[in-house]
């Protein structure tokens, strides 16, 4: 595994592959790696003759108060996991590599889909990932690039992004993994008290709820989603951000379900925040 | 020369530029194509294996009470300029094809550069020439892209927004075409009355005067800039937008002058609104 830390040497790590007609699959991570990324990976490895992991804890999509400075990090066992799953290249930038000093271009995925669910509360944030997004996209140029469906929002603005930017990337929507108690991988996990780590599959547990009602025939969006509300509340040191039905491409509320339906939360466990979503097709 | 109208079409003729190792130029414009416009596609055929033309009337970089529907157009008159310049590829899209339904991200340079000279007037307007460009680049994945020197402004937003990007493209600016008395080439000029026209080249006259000041040891950017403002002032139906000098690269305000200065213009005659620039090397 070749590992590069400038924009120069990934450009020039890439361009025999480019220049051969060999495929590219990228992986953009903020690191920490867990078996959700693992995922992510191996599925590229599948796909594609060359595969890029970029590991970056991308600023401009943190808020003022959020966790930037608190992002857990571990470079080396980052690099263990990308070489036990045949990584071909991984890119560690520096934070002036990719915002040097002057830096004032962003894109933005505008109206409604930025606005709702982590919207509501994350201002700026889904403008920091499109635009970090959209550089790794110029700067690897992959045939095709892979994302969880956990972040089920973030998927959304990065397929609408690259439609509308004509970016010219298949954008791969990978399953969410779980540990063994349902709660879905995150890097955030590690946040969790030990009190809070054990409530913590009660959000999972809810929304496998929900779907088991959608498949015994409930049609009723509202009765779905306050029962997931009424069974997070439940969770001492719970606090709901948002429990939504929406459509997963347009991210807009549903009232009646038909097609596919994406329930999505967001719940802080102490000071923690947590998301989850599931896919259920009516 | 190939004509294209379609994005696949756009793609699948450049792909074998792309996949054999060829350069390929791209000239991006709005139609209405003259002397300005032959010099940008020349000095393209110059310094590529492939030259690509695109005409497009942006509708995104246009206010709600600017001349979107008046542009002049003549797709005949410009495809015949492309052939006798030795284009390769034309691309003529229509609106649908770049704006479908639906669409809704923007790209944007943020900070002074866009809110100075024509950003004061033009809200939105750079916005929408850094969008509709991010998607040309994306569609035609050009070594190089040639713009004129005359739209000084979006030159420079172009370049910020292609190196914060990381987009990869040699932006190459082209240095100002005039008519024989003077006035700079433009699609516009066809608006003026023939009182106008008459007036028009008064504008770079001005600009001339100020280059004159400059070689002449004039240090004080105050002093020349009034002089300019005078002396377009005198025109009979001008009203200036603005008359500044700044960085070429910043577009920052200049007090003393030293290096390379912008001196740029806005200037209404009558309902038609033009802008000239002149460089000069203190």
């Amino acid at each position: 595994m070749q590992v590069v830390h400038t924009k120069v040497e990934l450009r020039a790590a890439l361009k025999e592959a480019h220049t051969t007609g060999k495929t590219v699959g990228l992986v953009p991570t903020m690191g920490y790696l867990h078996a959700g990324h693992a995922s992510l990976i191996r599925r590229a490895r599948r796909e594609n003759d060359v595969v890029v992991v970029s590991v970056f804890v991308n600023p401009t999509q943190f808020g003022p108060n959020e966790d930037l400075s608190a992002y857990p990090r571990d470079a080396e066992k980052d690099s263990a996991l990308m070489r036990a799953e045949g990584v071909d290249l991984a890119f560690f930038p520096p934070v002036e590599e990719l915002y040097p000093p002057g830096f004032t271009t962003y894109v933005q995925v505008e109206g409604p889909m930025t606005a709702t669910l982590c919207g509501r509360t994350r201002p700026g944030h889904f403008r920091g990932v499109a635009t970090i997004v959209s550089k790794l996209f110029h700067l690897a140029l992959p045939d095709r690039a892979y994302f969880g469906q956990k972040d089920a929002q973030q998927l959304a603005v990065i397929e609408q992004m690259t439609r509308d930017l004509d970016l010219g990337i298949q954008i791969v929507g990978c399953p969410i993994v779980r540990e063994a108690d349902g709660l879905a991988m995150s890097s955030r996990n590690v946040y969790l008290t030990e009190t809070q780590r054990a409530q913590a599959p009660g959000i999972a547990r809810a929304l496998f709820e929900a779907r088991e009602m959608i498949r015994d025939g409930r049609r009723d969006a509202a009765a779905v989603v306050e029962h997931v509300k009424k069974t997070i509340a439940a969770i001492d040191s719970a606090a709901i951000d948002y429990v939504s039905m929406v459509d997963p491409r347009t991210l807009g509320d549903l009232e009646t379900l038909s097609g596919e339906v994406l329930i999505a939360v967001a719940v802080k466990l102490g000071r923690t925040r947590l998301i989850d979503n599931i896919r259920v097709e009516v």
